[in-house]
């Protein structure tokens, strides 16, 4: 998974660089590590960011956090920091040997869009999938055309559409893989 | 729905009053919102959190946030603060003139636990339920079996059974009440 802070929109549609917020941090590492989730990469070309995911991520990892939460170090284990997505596939492709196929999810309604059934029977095959989040208002409209596959919103039974990215990343990797009873 | 923080257990087992955290209000009045529930009480007896509690609704709901961001408010509108759940009951009966039956949830096996399937039938039948959920490292053993259902923990597909409160409402609700495609 990637949880990507650039490019993505503000209110006004405007491509910005938005702020690490540190409970995606521990929010979407504990779903990640919950439901077999190899690696979760945090983008932002920011240094500032960068810096400060680093040290939520020691405190926990080597730090009095390691020590009072060891759970909470599990999960964040699984964090990787990167500039960008070219950077996060680079590192996949390293590690792996392998390009992953790219899922980007948002908000809104699309042509392209896949289901969650279907995208479920995708994973089945072996094939690499690198699933990505947008922070602030969702991803850039460019960026999102680049993805190889564009995921389904999450919808509720209401026409209210507004679930926090947190929200939006466990449900998700619940409906891909959650045992349901 | 309601989200209490007292009384909870901290790491020890320990029956403590936990802090209220902010995106708590925010990411579960979200999940709320979009899965149809009526009401989400947070419940707290101490006067400092209740104090909090209101400063960040009130924020919301008639400060410069309800200008910034409307769909929040429509969303932290379902909020109301309680001393305790039998204050939450009371409130449901004068607004509903029915009691409630209570789940309970928790990450933690019982033999009285029932299925996901089993709670989303008997929703069907347009009986009241008040959902429970446990800040800090969980409710008390007292306070859940006082409840008239104990719901199955949320399991991915891994023994790592940490997820936040945040992403748990996000999933229960979603496996209540989601449209899967």
């Amino acid at each position: 998974m990637a949880l990507v802070h650039y490019p993505v929109v503000n209110k006004n549609g405007e491509v910005i660089a938005s702020a690490v917020t540190n409970l995606d941090l521990h929010d979407i590492s504990r779903s990640a590590k919950t439901y077999g989730v190899r690696s979760f990469y945090v983008v932002t070309p920011l240094t500032d960011q960068k810096e400060l995911v680093e040290k939520i991520v020691l405190h926990w990892l080597k730090g009095t956090g390691a020590r009072y939460n060891p759970k909470r170090r599990e999960a964040l284990e699984l964090i990787s920091i990167k500039d960008s997505l070219d950077e996060v596939i680079e590192h996949i492709r390293e590690q792996t040997g392998d390009s992953p196929k790219t899922v980007v999810t948002s908000a809104g309604h699309n042509p392209r869009n896949i289901g969650f059934r279907r995208l479920g029977e995708m994973l089945e095959d072996g094939t690499l999938y690198l699933l990505i989040l947008g922070t602030g208002w969702g991803l850039s409209e460019k960026f999102m055309s680049e993805a190889d596959y564009m995921l389904n919103p999450v919808l509720g039974n209401t026409d209210y559409n507004h679930l926090s990215v947190r929200s939006a990343a466990a449900i998700i990797l619940d409906r891909l893989f959650g045992k349901k009873e």
